[in-house]
């Protein structure tokens, strides 16, 4: 029999499929193929890109030249623009403001033909701090409540237009729904025991480990419980920490180590999905009025999310938010990370 | 510049794009392709689904047999069943249930060639008219606390496996949380001001037009101010009511109008987009402690929407709930619904 499965920390209810037995020759999806057209994010290609805000140079090398391993530019058909006012304001019943913020790209590497897990462990530290590099940044435009960083990576996943390797950044004037759903349940969690719900559940998947997928001294990966997607994964720092840009060098490096690690287990695994990563990190620190989010300092713990889409999202997901999701956690960790008898 | 906007109903932002001049060829998607193989769906092919539990049929023909205009089954891979005890339970942190249930398949006509809005209105009303009468059916179910009827119209909307017109219901133990966030919003605001927030909504949209895609005695149609996907319709009674099954028999022949009419104009103006429709309706009322939402009575203003799948979700949405359309709803009323000039 089938089971609902609950996410404790949203809310979130999914139809688990019983399947137990599953083949990636089941699933009906399209591996990444990267256009050899002319790419504005390869190596001597910079002068086609706006001006770069941040990149990881080379000893002599200089700003829009080659020579960098991570790359950031503003999009240049950006969905926020940088410039202006957001004057927020009411149209009769509805709430609207202007369109503020900021939409960057990060080029992963300067090579067209490398994707995130098959760079060396410290090309992928180096993305990661880009990542911590401009969320510093932008945490000084007062506008900014929250910066989103995520990836596309295939067709299936959205990357329709730019099959170079990269994440985007947008730097949001409001916290998104998805977020503050999850820090209202972390709050509510932490008033009530003083304890984390993140590291409470993690120490929980540790000791149970029927949905571990990979573990180092400072992560751990796993399939989460109520998965909405086949062999949806998430990788958590495995003490406290609330806000991604406090990740220690050491922790950059342990974090591009299994990042590397999973997303080559779901290439191998799986066949190459498509996926969409995610960073789910806390909004920023802003003055503002009592019992706003935006005040929330220690109750959340950042994490990744990383969503293979192999199945399509129907009228079903769309008119419930609830998730319908043909292959079990417990299975996918398994085939993702298989046990070997002794 | 584009705007961020907020929707009344559920408190989901939208990056609404500064485009004002679209053109359905800016999209690239799959029109509707019927396989022709062996449809179970198909008059004559009836013993090939279980035994149908509603239909609306010729006098003299009999169950399971052709002479039906629309044939409600149970679906042979059903998502949950109906047999067995939800059994809630917790697992350490989570939570989960047995997946007890229904799933059935609407056929909205006998015949392979036709879609929903290429049949004739008294025919549209028949769906209708089995919609509310599985609903009314499965509310004596104490186990179900919620009915949701949706479609998936082409692959593109999820629609792969089955090409004739069909429409799906999904009996649920539990409320959906896309219908729990609606609910709540509209409880908090009719405790706040007496009145209900669609109706009051509704009015606005009436005054200003210029979101209005279709209009007749009953119903109103329009491009909602926070549209997620280009072209979004949501189709409203006009006068209050909360539950789907309370439609009147005269309501049920002006919803297959107005459902016919804008369809219509989305495959004419758009070329035949994928497309989820979805009723989005009140739980059943079921004794429960206080505060609890499914005590609620008639807070709520049911309604139907339609989604068109012209556009990729990507890893921005996923991560945040946030949504980014290219095409605002001025612009899609103005495409669907051409105001001529006197």
């Amino acid at each position: 029999m089938s089971q609902i499965r609950k996410d404790v920390f949203t809310g979130r209810w999914v139809i688990m499929a019983e399947t137990t037995t599953v083949q990636p020759a089941d699933f009906n999806f399209k591996r990444l193929v990267r256009e050899t057209k002319f790419c504005p994010f390869c190596e001597t290609n910079e002068a086609s890109t706006p001006p770069e805000v941040f990149a990881i140079r080379s000893p002599g090398s200089f700003p829009n030249g080659p020579g960098w391993s991570v790359r950031v530019v503003p999009n240049s058909a950006p969905r926020l623009r940088i410039e202006g006012e957001l004057v927020p304001r009411a149209d009769g019943f509805h709430d609207l403001m202007n369109g503020v913020g900021a939409h960057e790209i990060i080029a992963e590497t300067p090579r067209h033909d490398r994707s995130l897990h098959e760079l060396e462990i410290h090309k992928i530290s180096d993305v990661i701090r880009a990542y911590v590099a401009r969320m510093v940044d932008l945490e000084r435009d007062k506008r900014v409540r929250y910066v989103l960083i995520f990836k596309n990576h295939g067709e299936g996943a959205g990357a329709h237009t730019i099959s170079h390797s990269i994440s985007q950044l947008v730097a949001l004037p409001v916290t998104p729904r998805a977020v503050k759903t999850k820090l209202m349940i972390a709050r509510d969690y932490f008033a009530a025991k003083e304890r984390c719900i993140y590291c409470d559940v993690l120490q929980q998947e540790i000791k149970g480990r029927k949905r571990v997928i990979a573990e180092n001294a400072d992560f751990l990966a796993i399939a989460p419980f109520a998965s909405r997607f086949p062999f949806e994964m998430a990788i958590f720092p495995k003490s406290h920490n609330s806000a991604f840009s406090r990740i220690s060098p050491g922790q950059v490096e342990s974090l591009a180590r299994i990042l590397r690690d999973v997303l080559g287990k779901l290439d191998n695994t799986v066949g190459g999905p498509p996926y969409n990563l995610s960073l789910q990190d806390r909004p920023f620190l802003r003055p503002a009025a009592p019992g706003s989010w935006n005040t929330i300092e220690d109750d959340f713990h950042w994490h990744m999310e990383i969503l293979p889409q192999i199945v399509r999202v129907t009228g079903f997901e769309w008119a419930s938010g609830f998730f319908y999701n043909p292959v079990p956690p417990e299975t996918a960790a398994r085939c993702l990370s298989p046990v070997v008898d002794a």
